[in-house]
Parts: structure tokens; sequence; C-alpha cells
């Protein structure tokens, strides 16, 4: 077998067998394929396409090329959830206690952000002590204990999907549907959960612009999931604002807090409500009525936010020390009108500019900085009205930035609903 | 700019600026953009391919990457031949006497081959004492002399190009019309002669296919030419069957010496008239009746072979110790009919395998060793009578694979026409 055939047959749009597929994932990670070679393969996929049958067996390659987690050791069934990703993104830290009220099993890996703000540890790294470097016996046991740990990665799982993601980040070919789903898939079945709810985010603000495309990614998720008995529900769900008000790590942790105790934005609890539902839905094998009500049951009596500080407790997380910044500026709107647009990338991206997130794995995160944003799609503002708080740290950003990331139209705007579709199948 | 951007863009099948394209091959040639991002980019190109503005800005980009041959000099409208590769194509050797007999300049820089059979230069360098590695000066003051020369390939000329080159080889992107275009036109462009023959091969022993793709191919280049106020005409040629009988160098250039004394094979002789006819053409600015002509009694008195002698003479080289092997092995049909295919790729391959042509850079060729084909398509052949001969030296090879790359038909067989179109504009 010849690499170079390889790239020549996808380049022709022709279907590659299981063993090409496993032959290119076996050798790159071995460093036989070099990058230059992998890249062009990759963008030949990204725009000639793979099938159904490719996109799983590029999968079942990506997930052999490293260790998988083995969870059977804790009783009862292990739910995963994961997020394509999206500016203020919280959900998960507000999800996994409420699942894990109503008696399943979180079993989370989670990864740093390379992202505009901190992914997940990064978050729960800005309590004062919270600890995430667990040892397995540690995750295992708390999570027989209390149903719930999130730990940052193990080394060595789905090395294969570490350096295509690196190289795809740097050669045009992140935007491809079987490669993401192959990226997420992988991962997610190395995780040794035994069941997943995964979040695909739609819109300005996320890596799928629009709902059709979103949907085939699904469909093809919960396939790959399928062919692999690991049952996959997927969430569509609107970015084209960020998620409820805080962008920032500490922020997000306290507005986790807020949604937990039934004061937060109404757009962030919808959607953790949602997914929550799924995921009781899945770990209890359960209609979803029953499980709306199991869900409804742990918020409304603060079942979910103590197991939150439960939680947060086991992992050495001091609560009474999170702090956010107190240096904050005002964003203050110089019209009237009702707001119909956010440009949530880039107001992402400012926020990664406060310090809240990296631009390469060395960067310390301030988890102290970020925006609140004080309006959203569909609200009205009048003149000198605040838009938006920064908390600014070390570093500062130019303040008619955010400004601009707001459109203020002077018509009555019509908002998309948040939750788009759930793929079952 | 960034190159990440780029790449983006022609993965979404968006024009590149000038720009945007100079930005990319100054920043590869100095080694600021990698090859695995260059890669990805040359693979998005030969699936979105270039429009003719982008390709005369790739074109230009290139040929300013490096030096470029000044001959104004010498005397007189300089000519140049290309051709796209074919096997058996000694073609070079035979046009260049045949053209400076008519008193037309050929400037020739060439290469060492790198495919089945060696370039020109390897060709010729089986002439026992051929020097090839004239300085500029040499080469100038010989064309001013005797109106021919053909010297090894400049240091630093179109270093893009070598650099793009290397790179498509392992990366499944040879085959684009705007890269192939690009590669041969900055090159030739660079070479410093006022006009070109390009010699297009179409079939299955060339990098075209098809005539349509070729066509595409051909407009194009003369295209570039135009732009560059270099007039360039394309000569669309069958490739189906290795051209001429001999595949190997020394007897390629034994075979170029029986053209040349009118008593060679008829495809080849044919090919040669043609493209000689059009650069006399465009060398003396005549009609192709008068071109034809002065073609016509340069062979016939003789005057081109002189001119060849001439020219091996005073490039040191010794026609008198010419040789080839003199372990000859037969390859004999086992039935009975016409010659209906002969698969000219695999033949190349096997002659290559014969020590003719090189795999690496380091590889040393054989010029005595090849294969003389005794039968070519539509003639009739009887069991057991001779296809072809095997010049063999120290490496040997399965005569069976010879035998099978003759297809031979129960039925009569219509020949293909060898000159397929002639492109000018």
């Amino acid at each position: 077998m010849n690499v170079v055939d390889i790239i020549n047959k996808k380049r022709k749009k022709q279907e590659l067998t299981t063993e090409e597929i496993s032959y290119v994932i076996k050798n790159y990670v071995d460093k036989k394929i070099p990058d230059y070679q992998m890249s062009a393969l990759l963008m030949a996929i990204a725009l000639n396409g793979m099938n159904e049958r490719e996109t799983v067996d590029l999968t079942t390659s990506m997930l052999h090329s490293g260790n998988q987690i083995d969870l059977r050791m804790i009783p009862g069934i292990k739910l995963d959830k994961h997020s394509t990703g999206g500016v203020g993104d919280k959900t998960t830290l507000i999800l996994a206690p409420i699942v894990a009220a109503t008696g399943i099993n979180v079993a989370k890996m989670s990864g740093r952000g390379l992202g505009f703000t901190g992914g997940t540890i990064d978050k729960l790294e800005s309590i004062p002590g919270f600890k995430t470097a667990l040892t397995f016996d540690q995750f295992t046991k708390q999570i027989s204990h209390i149903h719930v740990a999130v730990a940052s990665g193990t080394k060595n799982l789905v090395p294969a999907d570490k350096m295509m993601y690196a190289l795809r980040d740097v050669t045009g070919t992140v935007e491809s549907i079987p490669l993401i789903a192959a990226s997420i898939m992988s991962k997610k079945l190395a995780s040794g959960a035994d069941k997943f709810v995964i979040d695909v985010k739609v819109g300005n603000g996320a890596l799928m612009k629009n709902l059709e495309d979103a949907k085939k990614l699904a469909h093809l998720m919960v396939h790959i999931g399928r062919i692999h008995q690991k049952e996959t529900i997927c969430v569509l769900t609107n970015m084209n604002q960020p998620l409820g008000s805080a962008i920032g790590n500490a922020l997000e942790v306290q507005e986790s807090m807020d949604v937990l105790q039934g004061k937060g934005p109404m757009d962030i609890t919808q959607l953790a409500i949602v997914l929550a539902i799924q995921m009781v839905r899945l770990g209890k094998n359960i209609s979803e009525e029953e499980a709306t009500e199991e869900v409804r049951k742990v918020l409304m009596t603060g079942m979910a936010y103590e197991k939150f500080k439960e939680w947060i407790q086991i992992q050495h997380g001091d609560l009474g020390k999170l702090t956010v910044s107190s240096k904050i500026v005002s964003i203050k709107s110089k019209q009237n009108g009702v707001i119909s647009h956010i440009d949530t990338e880039r107001l992402g991206e400012l926020t990664r500019q406060l310090g809240a997130g990296r631009y390469t794995k060395e960067d310390v995160i301030d988890p102290t900085v970020g925006i609140k944003i004080e309006k959203k799609i569909g609200e009205f503002v009048i003149s000198d009205e605040e838009l938006a708080k920064v908390y600014v740290g070390e570093k500062d950003i130019n303040v008619n930035d955010i400004l601009e990331c707001f459109t203020i139209s002077e018509h009555f705007f019509d908002n998309e609903p948040l939750i788009l579709d759930i793929i079952k199948d």
C-alpha cells in the first residue's frame, strides 16, 4: 500500500477501503507518513467527502491509535456529554450536577481550551484549590461515590486526533463534516462512557454555520455511536449569540451557580435542561416526560445545586474564594433600538485578548477577566444604557471594539429558537 | 496576509488575488510556509481549480522566484521546445538539428530525468565524451556559432517549481491543469528563448489522459505565453504507445540518427517533422507551407544529419563510441493477431527497472540498456514472431512482464492518428 495512491484515489473522489484508512492513520501516528502528505489527504477529504462507511472506519482507526478508558468497574450506565464549542458555553458545569443528582453517573474527561475562553477544565480551575489532575482510581471512585467527576484528559487518548487536529487547524481543513464527526466520536468512544449526548452548535459563533450541515454531522455521529453500540443523541442548538451573559472563566462559574439556583439567564437555563433531559432519558431508559420530571425535581428542590457544591468540594475547590476582577468598564449604547445581531465570534476573540483564553499552549489564563452581556438579541436598549460589562485584568482592550459587536436596529426583531432539532437516528 | 486564510479561500472555491498568490510563492520559497500548508493549498487548487488570471499570476510569481536567463546578446530569434514527457520521446535530439540547419537558434536548457528513462541530458550523455555542463558563455557562443546548444539546467532557475514539483509528486497533486501550465510556462519563460513549441502528450502513457484536458492545458499555456509576449504553439500528440521503437538512452540516440537519415520509424519521424515545421514557422515568421519546404530540404539534403554530427562533436561527444548492450533477449508472441494495445506506462516502468531511468536523484543510469519494440499498434504478428528486444545490463527483468504489455486482438485494429491538434490561440 502506498500513501500517494491513496491520496490520488481520494482526489479522484473514489471510496477508500477499510485497509487504506487504517494504513494511513497507523502510519501517520507512527510518523511514517509526513504532515505534508496527511494535509493533502485531509484537503482531498474536506473537498471530496467520505461516505458513512469510510467515516466509521476513520473513527475506528483513530480510536485504536491510542489507549481507551475502561469504566466497567463503575456500576451502572456512565454518561458523557460533548459540545462542539461555543462562546460562553458553560453547560457542562450546570448539566453534570443536575444529571448526577438524579443518580446517573457523569464521567467526563475534559480538555484545556485553545479557544476564546478556557475549556471546562480551565473554568473549573478558576475555583481556587480545584484539582483536575485526578488519578484513574480517584476518578472512578469519585463517580461511584457522588456520580460525577470531571478530570483533565489522560495522556495518549486518541493521539491520531491530537495530531490531525493540530494539522487541520493550520491547513484550512477544519470545516469537514466527516473529519469533525470522526474527531468527536473517536474521543468520546475512547472516554469509556456508555452513552453520549452531543450539543451541536449552529450559527455565526460555531463551526457549523448552517442547519443543513449540522444535521448531516449529527446523523453521522449517531450512526457511528450505533455501530459501536453506544447510543448517541445530538441536540442542535443556536449559536448566533453568546450563551447566557457571562464569557470568561470565573464569571461563567458564577453564572452556572445562578442557573442551578433558578436565577440564571433564560437561554442557558433552557439549554442545560434540554440536554439534561436527554442524558437522564438515556441513563435511565425512561420516556422524555419522565426524564423531564426528574430534572425539574432536582432543580426545584435545590438537589442539583447541592450536588454542584458537593462535587466542587470533593475536588478540593473553595467556592468562597472565587473572584472576578473588580476593575469593571461599562459599555453603553449610543442609540435607541433593538439588538438585532451580536458578533459572537468577535466577542469571543476580544475575551481571549483580555486574557480569558489562550493563543498558545503555554499561555496562562487570567480566570478573573471576561465580558458580561447585559442586552441580548431582541432586547430594547436606549441611548446610554449599558450593553455589556468588561472585567479587565492586566491586558486591556479597545472599548469601541466591543460596542461594534452589537448591531442595533430600529425595528422589532424576531429572535430565533435556541433548540433547533434533536437527532436520535 | 495569512496562509491559512488563503487556503480556506481556495477550499471554498474563491478566486485568489495577485497579492495572495505572490505572498504564497515568495514565502514558500523562503521556507516561511511549510510543506504541509503548501500541499493542502495545492490539493485545494487541484480540486477547485484556478481561473486564467490566477494561473497567469501563479506563473509570474514562480518565474520571479529565481534567476532568468538573458539571451539577448545572441542575434536573431531564439526558439525552445518542450515536451510534457512520454515513453521513448527522443524528439529534441531530432528536432534541434533540423531547426538549427534551417538557420534558426535552438537554445535549450534541459534537465536530467526522474522518469522512466533519462531526460534529454541523460540521453545525450550516453554518447561518450558529450559535455552538457556548459558555462553560460559557452552556451551562448555555441548558439551564435552553430545555432544549437543543449545544456544541463542552470542553478536557481524557478526554484519555486523545483520545490512545488517535488512536493506535488508525493502528495497526489500532479494532475492539475493550472499547476501543470504554471510549472511548464514558468520554466520556459525563465529559459530566455523568444518563442516556444510545446508537445502536449495525450493518452495512457501521458499526464493528460484525454484530449479535452489536453486542449484546456494547451490554450492556457498559449495564453500565458501571449501575456508575456512570447508566442507559443502547442501540438497535441498521441501517447497511447511508445514513440518510435527505442526506449533507453543510447538506443534512442541511435534511433534519432536513423530518423535524421530518413530510415527511422514513421511515427517519430512524422512527429519530429510536424514540431520542426511549427518551430521554423515561428522562428522565421513564414507560412506553414514555406516552413514545410525548409524542413523537407534540410532533411532530404542531409543537412540536418550533418548539423546533428556537428553539434555532438562541438559538445565533445564521440558517436563512434556509442554502445548498446550486447546481451539481447528476444520477446516473442505466443499467438497470431493484431496488436491492439500497448501498456506504455508499464513498458516505461520496466525500462526503468532495467536501469535506463532513475528512482532517486542519486541513481546512476546505465546508458546501454533498454527495450526496442518490433511490433506497434495495428501491426500483424504471428506466433513465435518477435514483439520486442530487451537490451539487458546488470539488472534483469521478468520477460513475461514485457509480453503482458502487448494486447493482441483477433480483429483488424484501426490505429489512432498521431497528431491530434495544433493549438495557437
